[in-house]
């Protein structure tokens, strides 16, 4: 049975805007302690989330067994999972002595800096068809995704043209790199709008805010999280932006 | 410019073994030093490497003003970035506060876990029609994608049937689902095949492997490092699997 939650959205198909009712993926931050110390915090969907754990750990290289976990507690009103490993302390003591500045992988693996966010301002508004254009744009100058099919792309526009492109193996990387591309060119974000062709995570949607974006494009799906945060924060999270179709999940204001 | 490598592969079409050039994308370890200690490592396409530093250091909180970066050398012989940020400080320390026990997020973004992986034995093979067979198989069965367009899948298959599905936000996380389905019930990997949606980057053969498969198959693309990495271990890294249309990476003979 597929873990999804129903929420209203705004359709526009054929210039026509519908009230339709969506389904998105559920996305939950689960926090795996191991012998008692936070260890990850993994964005997932809350299903077969014991085998999340066994899976992930296995791939950390942190038992070889299964009989070397003794103890596997999930709690899924808070999200937590609480393991006990025998033998695990000298891996765990060794992978502490390589990076010991990490924490910003998993502080953003979780959902934690969402608190700090303001709400954005309504300040910039585009007509629909500007939307789809960008988008169509947007596509043709994917030069990479072409040739090779194995990269997401982001990228910045003035609701006329695309300004700055960027491709990259993964999707969080092809939004930094348009973010700090702005942040190098001294661009104001905030009369612009972000596009990328990855899937919209709640971390996606805390980049484009904590960078100032009102307007958020994919022609991918967002999760349930992504359009928690976007709400949240008030941006304009647009889903699902193929030909002259699109999905405003939040703040639609911004779209005349 | 793209920046790609180009390979041979060997691709399957209609029933006809080709030897062609493909192009990957390129995927690298970049490590992000952050005043003298090292922070993260991103596996990410070598290009727009500065912006994707400023844009990942500003998603990360470290900084608001480009001024605050007083120094952002980047070598890239060795892909690292080293980075000064003054008042940089207090935000690093509280990081490290907050998760002491991250390490291994880092540490799984980047490559530090082929060194430990042993050669796989050579003790599968099936036939390409197998593989073809079971794609569409594991592609009826993606119900959540199908629902939500916001997933990913990744599942077990003995070459006949598909075994076990798991879906999730994640690539990644779908994967390690099924990694921790194997554990928890005591199956033989050396003779299963693993099926994911998701694109082949390093990080997802290395799970592969650490798991004891021998197949990997995707209906996307690979990276170079992906590719590199597999054949290393002796993995077979099939990708673009649709329909009747496959290419072997790497260990083409358990493909017969």
């Amino acid at each position: 049975m597929p873990d999804v939650r129903k929420v209203q959205v705004e359709k526009i198909k054929r210039g026509e805007r519908l009230r339709v009712t969506d389904s998105l993926v559920r996305e939950v931050p689960l926090t795996i302690f191991v012998n008692g110390r936070e260890y990850a915090t993994l964005m997932c969907t809350p299903q077969d989330l014991r085998e999340l754990v066994y899976g992930f750990l296995h791939s950390e290289g942190l038992f070889q067994s299964v009989r070397d976990i003794t103890e596997c507690g999930i709690d899924r009103r808070d999200y937590t999972a609480s393991v006990k490993i025998s033998g695990a302390k000298k891996v765990l003591r060794e992978k502490r002595l390589i990076t010991s500045a990490c924490a910003a992988v998993a502080l953003s693996r979780g959902n934690l800096k969402i608190a700090h966010l303001a709400k954005l301002p309504v300040t910039l508004r585009i007509r629909k068809e500007a939307v789809s254009q960008v988008v169509h744009q947007f596509q043709k100058e994917c030069e990479l995704y072409r040739s090779t099919g194995g990269v997401h792309a982001a990228a910045l526009s003035d609701s006329k043209a695309i300004i700055s492109l960027a491709e990259d193996v993964g999707r969080h990387n092809a939004v930094d790199k348009i973010v700090g591309w702005c942040i190098l060119n001294s661009v104001d974000t905030q009369d612009k709008i972000l596009l990328t062709t990855g899937r919209l995570s709640s971390e996606v949607v805390t980049k484009a805010a904590a960078a100032q974006f009102q307007i958020l494009v994919s022609r991918s799906a967002p999760t349930d999280m992504a359009v928690r945060v976007a709400k949240r924060v008030n941006l304009t999270l647009i889903g699902f932006a193929r030909g002259k179709r699109l999905n405003i999940y939040s703040s639609p204001k911004r779209i005349v």
